[in-house]
This record gives C-alpha cells, sequence and structure tokens, in this order.
C-alpha cells in the first residue's frame, strides 16, 4: 500500500488488457479511505467464471484495463472513522458487490444480492459508478489486486483460522450454495442431488453434507465417481447410464444444478421426489424444455438463485468456519502468465475445484 | 336407489355414449356397500373442463358408456358397519379420486392426490380398477349420476349450510386453489395475482381474498374487469396493454397461473417481485419458454401444484364455510341436451364460471 497526495490509494493489480481476456500488470488508484470504508490489503483472490466471461466482454461491452475478480479475502489495514465492525489486523472478505440502494425492499429484507435500487448494486468489477467511488473512470476494479476499499456493511468479518487461500471461494460459490439452501428449505435428513462437480457444485457437496444431507452427485462422467466420494458425497449417479437414471428415480428432495451449459432439465426433475424442488444457479440462456405437465402431476419447483445476500454470507462463513469447510483448490502466483493458463484451464473445466491467486505474495 | 339380489346399487347416470363425448341416459350398477364404504345419494355434479378432455378421449382412449364427473355433493343414505365419520343423513362430497394406495410416503404424508402407489390413486371416473370396486367392466365411473359408494377415508364432510350446488365445484376447483396456497405459503397480506378468470381462476380470487391477500386479476380482455371486481379482486391488469403491465412490474408476491392453453409465461415472471412464485396448475404440453436467466437475477420459482389431498380438501370445505364461499355457478337439468350445450359453451369459456349439474331433481 502507498498513498498518494490527494489519500487514494496506489493498487497494483493484474487486468484484462482488452477483450481477449489475457492479463497485463496495471496500477490504479482506490478512493481515499471514507469513514464508513474498510481498507483491506489482499491476499487471496479466487477465480470464478464470472470473471471470464465478464473479462472478455462476454455479458457486455467492457472499459479496459479491467481488473475483475470477487472472491476477496484479506487483512484490514485502516479503517475510516465510523467503522465499528472492523479493526486494523482482522481478516476480511468481499465478495460479488460492494455496495448497494440500501433501500429498497430487497436491501431492506438483506437481499442486497437482488437490489432493486437504480442500477441495482455495486457489482465488485466492471460495474459504471461514480467517480468519486471508483476513480480513475467510475469503474469498479476487482480482487485481482493489492487493496480494496470497501463500505464496512459490505464487508465479511473472516475468523482467523479461515485465513487461508482456500477460504477466498467462499465469498461467491459458497454463498451461491449456502444462499439457496437455507431460503428453499434445505434441511438435515433430506437426499440432496448435486449436478454438476465444478466450483460450485463441489461447494454444494460440502455444504450440504455439514447441513445433515445425504449428497448424491450426479455426473456425465464415470471418472468424477471417486471425487465425488472424496468430497463426501454418497452416492453418485452417472447420468448417461440409463439403469442408473431409472434406479435412481423419485429418490431426491431437492436438487442443486450448478451445469452452467444447456442441458436436459427435464431428466432431472425425474430424480426428484414428490414435492421436490430443482435450485438453478448456473445462468443458461437456453430455454429449460419443461412444460408445465412436468411440475403438475407430481407438485415440481423449479427456482432459481444467484449468491447471497451479506448477511447470509456472514452465516455462511461462519457455518463454514464451524464445520470446517473451505473449497479445494489450486493456488497459482499473480503473474499475467499464470492466470492466463489458469482462465483457460477453468474454461475447459480442468481444475479441482478452483483457482486462487496468491495475490499478496506474487502481485 | 333401488338394490339388486347382489346388493350392488343401481345407479343412473349421464354418460358419454363415445368420443364425441355427446351424453346418453345409462344405468350401471356400483358395488354393494362394503364395511368401510358410505353410500352417497348424489344431488349435485360440476362440470370440470377435465371431464370433457377425458370424456371426449383427449387423454387417452376410454371405454363407453363412460360416465364423468368429479365435483360431487349429495346425502349419505347408507353406511358401512365400521364407518365412523359419517352417519345417514350427512351432507358429503367427493372430489377427484375416491381411493388410493394409502401406504405410499405421499398418501402417508396426506398427499394422495400425488400418490405413488401401483398405478397411483382411483380417479373418480375413467380409471381402469378392479371389477370387484367397479363392477361392470372395472373402470370407475364418475358423478353425473345418481348414486356413489365411496370408502369413508376418501369421502368429505360437507357443513349442512353448504348443501347447496354452487358448493359442488369447490371438491375440485376450490382446492386447486386451496392446496397450492397452503403448500406454497400463500399469507394474509400478499399481494396475489390470479391469471385467468374461469373456473380455477375465479376461486382463487375468492379464496386468496379470504386468506387476507390483496387479488389482482390479470386478463387479456377489458370486459371481463367488472366481473373480477364483483368477485373481489383490487385491480385489474389488461395483459395486453403494455403500459398497465410497466406499471404492475414486480408487484405481486405470488400468481396463481390457471390459464390452460399456451401462453407467454416470462411476461407474467415480470409482475413477481423479487422472490415470487409462479403457480402453475393449468396442465399445458408446450414447453414454457423460460430460462435459468429468467428466474436467477430476482430468485424466482416456477411451482405446479395438482388439486390436493384429502385433509386439506376438507380443510378448504371447511374454510370456504367459514368464509361463505362457494363457486359462481350455473346450474343445468341432469338431461343429455343440457349438458351437451354446457360442455359446449365451457369449451368456449362461456360461462360464469362453473356449471353445475342438479343431478338429483332431474336425473
Amino acid at each position: 500500500m502507498s498513498n498518494n497526495t490527494n489519500n487514494t490509494i496506489t493498487t497494483k493489480c493484474l487486468a484484462c488488457k482488452d477483450a481477449s481476456g489475457l492479463m497485463m500488470r496495471h496500477t490504479f488508484q482506490r478512493r481515499a479511505i471514507g469513514p464508513a470504508d474498510v481498507h483491506i490489503s489482499i491476499s487471496y483472490s479466487g477465480i470464478c467464471h464470472s470473471d471470464i466471461h465478464t473479462g472478455k466482454g462476454e455479458w457486455g461491452p467492457m472499459v479496459y484495463p479491467l481488473c475483475v475478480g470477487h472472491e476477496i479475502l484479506g487483512t484490514v489495514v485502516e479503517v475510516g472513522s465510523t467503522v465499528t465492525k472492523f479493526a486494523v489486523g482482522d481478516r476480511a472478505g468481499v465478495g460479488c458487490f460492494t455496495d448497494s440502494c440500501r433501500t429498497c425492499e430487497e436491501c431492506v429484507a438483506g437481499d442486497e444480492n437482488y437490489c432493486s435500487g437504480p442500477g441495482g448494486n455495486h457489482l465488485t468489477y466492471g460495474s459504471k459508478q461514480t467517480e468519486e467511488l471508483h476513480p480513475g473512470g467510475g469503474v469498479t476494479q476487482g480482487g485481482y489486486s493489492s487493496d480494496i476499499v470497501v463500505d464496512e456493511n459490505y464487508v465479511i468479518k473472516v475468523p482467523e483460522k479461515m485465513h487461508v487461500a482456500a477460504t477466498a471461494p467462499l465469498l461467491c460459490a459458497g454463498v451461491t450454495c449456502y444462499s439457496p439452501f437455507r431460503h428453499f428449505g434445505v434441511k438435515a435428513g433430506m437426499t440432496l442431488g448435486v449436478a454438476g462437480l465444478g466450483g460450485l457444485g463441489h461447494m454444494a457437496v460440502k455444504i450440504g453434507k455439514a447441513m445433515g444431507c445425504t449428497v448424491v452427485v450426479m455426473t456425465r462422467s464415470e471418472h468424477k465417481k471417486e471425487s465425488a466420494f472424496a468430497l463426501g458425497a454418497s452416492k453418485v449417479i452417472v447420468t448417461t447410464d440409463d439403469d442408473q437414471m431409472a434406479e435412481a428415480a423419485k429418490s431426491l428432495d431437492m436438487i442443486y444444478d450448478s451445469i452452467a451449459f444447456k442441458h436436459d432439465v427435464k431428466q432431472y426433475l425425474g430424480l426428484l421426489k414428490t414435492s421436490g424442488t430443482m435450485i438453478m444457479v448456473g445462468g443458461v440462456p437456453d430455454v429449460l424444455g419443461v412444460s408445465s405437465f412436468d411440475l403438475l402431476p407430481r407438485r415440481l419447483s423449479i427456482v432459481g438463485s444467484m449468491i447471497g445476500g451479506i448477511r447470509e454470507t456472514q452465516e455462511m462463513i461462519d457455518f463454514c468456519a464451524e464445520h470446517d469447510i473451505v473449497s479445494d483448490i489450486e493456488l497459482v502466483p499473480a503473474t499475467p502468465e499464470a492466470v492466463d493458463v489458469a482462465w483457460e484451464r477453468t474454461i475447459n473445466a480442468d481444475v479441482k475445484y478452483r483457482f486462487v491467486i496468491d495475490t499478496k505474495a506474487t502481485l
């Protein structure tokens, strides 16, 4: 950290140089710390597939250089005059958004992830906000960086024992499981199916098991069986095996569907018990291929969920701390070359199960 | 009622003569009353669109003559030796099924409407069961008839004050609203949208209002406004009016979608608040035209529901008795000619809102 004359914070980062998504070293200014702000020196930053979609402009045009990353773990190095929740030296996390309107129905309910105020919440990166909050263009810049300044109400307290690289992915992947599990009523004794064993799916297995569920992993690949059992699954269904699918019919209370590409949702509905719920968290633009006739006769639900609110994220971190849950990760140095490779491998689903950038040590 | 030598019960009815669905007068035998059975002399029988689909063989081939009808209201005229819930003279109702396996998870939970036992529950008409239970071919015969014999566990107690024709439709249309409202958490203070103002929709307005909701009716037809307000709606949205749709965006906690033909479900999702639920009860074979991208960003749910269990049906009748709710009906005599016309008008949605056959007086 070094402060310039305006007290803005000079921040080193890895940034996408253009829509190729390739990384470059870059330096920019964070705002000077305000009364309610916490200045965090970033230790680790997870790589989420959303970073890649956004960085490459696949979800809309971006201004470059753009620093992404929204699974941020670090240490508080300075606090504003009115900050009460954090002190210097505290471990802290930041997830997918760093502010919101605070007045809409959703924010008041603690669902800032669904903020319906003007422009919605302030996404951690690539979001057009004010120059005052985000100097140098008014675009939010993410966690592949040395420092971040965030209002304390949007910062998560992380227990000291969790100050490890494998905690970073919880800030997005972890809460993307935890939030719908709580909201849609995952409970001990249930049989929980997990479709897709990637960054989200592997967290769903761990969190679902810790919530007392019997976890059943569904995968197209026979070779993922062993990994699924290692994560805590009690059973694996190979979805391309008709016999296994038939045998597993009507056996699951809920399914956590983290598959992020077009897939046969109807096939999974057959695995749900009567009154079962299919939780979708993978944004897939294709229509579901399901009719009301597929839902009515067994009172099935198809629901969507997106990350989680601040209170839920804190709950999730505390829950994971209590149950010794972290992500399975591969740590990579904060060099353009290493992150370029990690992105390529993420695109190819060649990671168990999340890359984390060793920001502090190598940026 | 007249009993023949085997103590089977000679039953007069109106039956579909063939897949034309046209009615004929017919006589068949109900089983002799067993220890757990209740013999009901039928007073009124509602006309449900399902009668028409089934009667015309649109949901699978049928054996004719076939007597349909599953909104049955009558008076107990005889009870079996072990019957405890009913006495001669009691008012009684029968809905969409007259028995189930009683041992599956769903039946044990009181969700006999979702019975997963072999062959599922015994639908009130057109269902292949045993000759012993349904003499004369082993096919269940419905309520457009003079008499019915049903196990007491599948019969609903109807308060004396509700022994009116307009109560009959509650046995199907009423519980098709009540059950999902309870299961999916409709509560006082909510704003409930009702899409489709027919037999189901008009009950949803009444029951939703009695549950303490502000009810908003969505309709394509400006001319239905007055009727909607008369039923208890607080607001009407004409769905073909873009301004009204825009103004109503994100205003509904839940939508009860009773539309039974292909329609733009996505358009309705926009009217739901964050975390809102779309309850579908109209069986439509076409895919919903919705992607996970339509659900995730606002945590929306699309759910299906089909009639209700016996306990819920009893609860619904008691609730409607307490709140003075019955169906809006048009009473028709039990003649082939009158029912043929009523079916034609039902197909054309030319009824406010349910036909009921005056079985007792005219059969």
